[in-house]
C-alpha cells in the first residue's frame, strides 16, 4: 500500500483523538457541573463549556478531513469493511458529513429554539398547559425537519433523526418490530392486571438508611464487575454514566431513604453502562473502532444489569441475604418472595421513568408512533395532546388525567430530540435476544448469580459486544451475535416466562 | 480618542478572556486531578491538560497581541497608569513578553529537564543524596540564567526571576529587607529559646476526630469570609486554592486526628488565599485588572488569616469555648493558656513546611541568600549543601543532620523555581505591615474578633488590596495602602509583641 495513503490515515487518526481530547475536557467539566460545582458559577461554566464544544465542532469540521477521508475511501483501507481502518473511515465520515451538512444558521436557530423551549416546557408542564408550549414544538418540528433534510434520508425525515442515535436503523424496521411487540405487551399487562396477585410494594418503601444504601449498591456495582478503581459513583440529581478518558468511567445515582429500589437499580443500570465504557477496546480512545455503537445498544447493556440480571431471582438468591444483614430491622419480617414480587411489580402509570420493565416499553411504542405521524406531518402538533390519550386508554386501560402526566412529561421533544426515544426500547429488545444467547453459550449461567458469580456474563458481554466498538451498526452486531435479525420475541419470551410466574398466569 | 484605539483595546481584552476560559478549564482538570480522579487517568489527564496549556500558549503568543499592544501603548488609553486600561495594557504587555521572549527550545529543555531532576530529586532526598541531584540542579541553574537573559535584566539574572512571581520586585530590594530583618529574628529565636517557657505541644497531638475536625474548620473558614456558595473545601494531600472562574474558588485542606493544627491552620491559610480570589473584582475576570497582584500578596493574605488572626488571642477568645464544645473529651483538661501557648509553640527545626511563624522566615532568607548567590555564579552548585549547612547552624543554633533535612527538602529548584522563595517571606512582611495599618484604621479590630466578628479586616481588605486586582505592583500597594515602602519593621514589631509577651521576654 501506498505510504502516503497511511500517512493519510494517520492524520485522520490524529485529528479524531484531538478532538477526543476536546470532547474530554468538556465531561470532565459537564461532570463536576453535576456534582460538586457550586451553583453561582453555572454561568461562567456555561462559556467554559460552549468554548469548548466551538472549538470541538471547528477542529471536526475542517475540510481537510473530507480531503483525507475522500482520499482514503479510495484506497485499499476499506477493503475489509470490518477492518479497524475500514470502520474508523466509515463512521469519521458519518460524523463529519452530519458535522457539516447542517448549515450553521440551521445550528443556531436550533439551540436559539432548545433554550426558549427548555424554559416555555419546564413552564407548560407546571401548569399542564400544552397550547403554551405548542408554538415552540411546532418550530422544533419544523427545524428537525429542515436538519433531516440537510442530512438526507432515504425513506422518510424520521429515518435521518432516528440515524443520529441509532446509526443504520430506520422508522420503518423499528416500526414493524415494535408493533409486532405491542400487541403481546398490551395482552400481557391487562392480564398481569387481571392476577389475583398484588406485590406488596410498602415493602420498598420502609426507612433504608442512605448510608447504608451506599455500601449495598456500592458492593452491587463492583460485584457485576463495575471497576471503582478506574471510576467512582456520585450523587447528582439525575443518574448518568460519563467517560472522561481512559480508566476514568464515572457514574451516578441518587438516594431516598424511601425507595430502596431508586439508588439501587439506578446504580445498577449506570453500572451497566459504565461497565461497556470500561471495556471499550484498549489503545482505540479516540477512534470510532474504541467507541460504543448506539444509543440502543448502551442501553442494552444497562437495562440488561438492571433489569435481566438485577430484578432475577438468582441475583437474589445471592443478594437478599446480604439485604437483610445490611437492613436488618427493615427486611427482618419480609419472605424472599415477598420482597422478589415487590421489585418486579408491573402495573400501568402514567410516568415513563418510574414505569416496571414490562409497561415501560409501551410508554415507548406510543411516543414513537406518535413522533413518526407529526414528523411526517400526519399529526398536526396542536393535535399531540389527544392522540396521546387516545392510545394510552387503549394501551394502558386508564385515562391520562392531564398534559403533566402524559404528552408533557418528557424533556426530549423541548430539546429537539426526536427520533431518540426507541432506543430505549430497542435497548430492551437487544439486551433479552443478547442475554438469551448468552444463556445458551454460558453453562449454568444463573447459578453462578445465585452464588454472586457475574464474571461469565460480564466477560461474554466484553468478548461480544464491548471490545468490538463501532465496528457493527447495532442491527448487524445482534446478527453477529446472536445469529438473528433483531426481533421482539427474544423480550417477549423473557417477560411471559418471568411474569408469567410471578404473577400465575 | 480614535474609536479604532477601542476597537483593538477590545480586541486585546477578548483574547485576554478567551486565555482566561482556556486557563479555567484546565484549573477544573486540575482539581478533578488533585481530588475525585481515578489515580490510573493520570496519563491521559497529562493529555488533556498539555492539550490546553498549548493552546493557551498559542493564543497568548500570537504575534497579533504584540501588534495590538504597540498601538494601544502609543494611545492616550495609557495616560492614567493606574486606570483600568493602563493596567490591562501593562500587564498584558508584561505576560506577552514573557511568553514570546523565551525561545520554544528553551521552554522545551526546561520542560524535559523538569521532569527528569524530578525524578532525581524524589530519589536523592530520599536517600540523601545530593550528588546524585547535583548535575541536574546545575544543568536547571544554566537553563534559568539562559531564561533570565531572554527576559531582560537591568542588574542581576535574579530579578528576571523574581519578577516572574513579584513584579517589580528587586533582588537588591529583597536582600536590604531580608538583611535588616535576619539579625532581629535570629535573635528574637534565641531570646525565646532561653525562655524558661515550654509550651506543651501534646495537647494537639490528642485524639481529634476528623469529622469534628471538618465541622470546626468549615466554621472558621466561614467566619473569617470565605464564601462557600461560591466555593468548597476538599481534601488533598497537598493543599491548595484554585480559582475555577468567577463564583468558583475552590480550597483544598488535610486532616490528621493527632495533628489539631494541621487542618485548622492549613484550613484558615487557604481560605485566606480564597478570600482574596472571591473579591477581586468584578466583571473583570479574564483581565489582569481582576487579577491578583503577585504571588507575595497572595500570601500575605493567607499568612493573616492563619497566623495575626487565627493564632492571636483575640481569634481564640472567641473559638476556644467552641473548640472545648466540639472536642470536649480532648481538651476539658487544657487551660486556654496552655492551648494558646501550644499553637504558637516557637522552636528551630530543619523543615520549613512544618516551621512557626518567628523561624519560618529564617528558612526562607537562608534559601534567597543562596539562591542569589548560585545564580550569580557566587556559588557553585556542588558547594550549596556545605553553604547551607553553615548558614543554618549560624541562624537556628542546631546542626542540619543530613541533605534530606536540608538543601534536598524542598521540592522548587527541583522544578526550576529560583525566584520563588522570597514571595513566602515577602508575604509575612506584607501581612504584618497591611494588619498594623488596618489596626490603626479600624477602632478595636481586635475586639470584634473576640465576639467572633471578622467582616471589619475583610470588608478593609476587599476596599484596600482585593478589589484592585492588579491595579499597583506590590510595593507601590503597600506605599498607597500603608503609606510607608516595604519594610521588616512591622513584622518584627508583631513578632516581638506577640512572643515577648508569650514568652515573658
Amino acid at each position: 500500500m501506498a505510504e502516503d495513503i497511511i500517512k493519510i490515515y494517520n492524520q485522520l487518526i490524529e485529528r479524531s483523538k484531538q478532538i477526543a481530547v476536546i470532547n474530554s475536557c468538556a465531561a470532565v467539566l459537564e461532570w463536576d457541573e453535576q456534582t460538586y460545582m457550586p451553583r453561582p458559577a453555572a454561568t461562567y461554566r456555561a462559556e467554559q463549556s460552549a468554548f469548548l464544544a466551538g472549538l470541538s465542532h471547528e477542529k471536526a469540521t475542517d475540510p481537510a478531513i473530507g480531503e483525507r477521508l475522500s482520499a482514503l475511501e479510495a484506497s485499499p483501507l476499506i477493503d475489509d469493511p470490518v477492518s479497524d481502518t475500514a470502520v474508523n473511515i466509515r463512521e469519521i465520515r458519518r460524523e463529519y458529513d452530519r458535522e457539516t451538512k447542517i448549515p450553521k444558521e440551521l445550528v443556531e436557530a436550533l439551540s436559539r429554539e432548545r433554550t426558549l423551549s427548555q424554559n416555555a416546557w419546564i413552564e407548560a408542564r407546571s401548569n399542564s398547559d400544552f397550547p403554551a408550549f405548542e408554538p415552540h414544538l411546532d418550530t422544533l418540528v419544523g427545524l428537525q425537519r429542515e436538519i433531516a433534510d440537510c442530512l438526507g434520508y432515504e425513506k422518510e425525515p424520521y429515518d435521518a433523526l432516528l440515524d443520529n442515535y441509532e446509526p443504520g436503523m430506520t422508522a420503518e424496521t423499528v416500526k414493524q418490530i415494535f408493533d409486532a411487540f405491542k400487541d403481546d405487551l398490551v395482552n400481557l399487562v391487562a392480564a398481569i392486571g387481571n392476577s389475583p396477585r398484588k406485590p406488596d410494594t410498602s415493602i420498598l418503601q420502609r426507612a433504608y438508611d442512605i448510608e447504608r444504601q451506599k455500601v449495598f449498591g456500592q458492593a452491587a456495582a463492583a460485584a457485576i464487575g463495575y471497576d471503582f478503581s478506574a471510576g467512582r459513583l456520585d450523587i447528582t440529581e439525575h443518574p448518568f454514566t460519563t467517560g472522561l478518558g481512559p480508566n476514568d468511567v464515572r457514574i451516578t445515582t441518587r438516594y431516598d431513604a424511601r425507595q430502596f429500589g431508586q439508588a439501587l437499580f439506578g446504580t445498577l443500570h449506570e453500572a451497566g453502562h459504565g461497565i461497556y465504557d470500561q471495556n471499550l477496546a484498549d489503545g482505540h480512545y479516540g477512534t470510532p473502532r474504541g467507541e460504543s455503537v448506539s444509543l440502543g445498544i448502551h442501553e442494552s447493556q444497562s437495562r440488561m444489569w438492571e433489569n435481566l440480571v438485577g430484578r432475577s431471582r438468582p441475583f437474589w438468591k445471592h443478594f437478599y441475604p446480604r439485604a437483610k444483614q445490611v437492613f436488618p430491622d427493615v427486611l427482618n419480617d419480609v419472605a424472599f418472595e415477598d420482597f422478589y414480587l415487590a421489585i418486579n411489580d408491573v402495573r400501568p402509570s402514567f410516568i415513563r421513568v418510574e414505569a416496571d420493565e414490562v409497561t415501560y416499553n409501551l410508554h415507548i411504542l406510543l411516543r414513537f408512533e406518535l413522533e413518526l405521524a407529526f414528523m411526517r406531518g400526519d399529526l398536526a402538533v396542536k393535535d399531540i395532546p389527544g392522540a396521546w390519550n387516545e392510545n394510552f386508554q387503549k394501551y394502558f386501560g386508564i385515562p391520562v388525567p392531564d398534559d403533566a402526566n402524559g404528552c408533557l412529561q418528557d424533556v426530549h421533544w423541548s430539546f429537539g430530540l426526536m427520533g431518540y426515544f426507541p432506543t430505549y426500547t430497542l435497548g430492551n429488545l437487544y439486551a433479552a435476544q443478547f442475554y438469551a444467547q448468552a444463556k445458551a453459550q454460558i453453562r449454568n449461567l444463573e447459578d453462578q448469580f445465585a452464588v454472586g458469580n457475574f464474571s461469565g456474563l460480564k466477560e461474554w458481554l466484553v468478548t461480544n459486544i464491548h471490545s468490538h466498538g463501532k465496528r457493527y451498526h447495532a442491527e448487524d452486531l445482534v446478527k453477529t451475535v446472536t445469529g438473528q435479525p433483531l426481533s421482539h420475541e427474544p423480550a417477549m419470551g423473557y417477560l411471559r416466562e418471568k411474569f408469567g410466574e410471578l404473577y400465575g398466569l
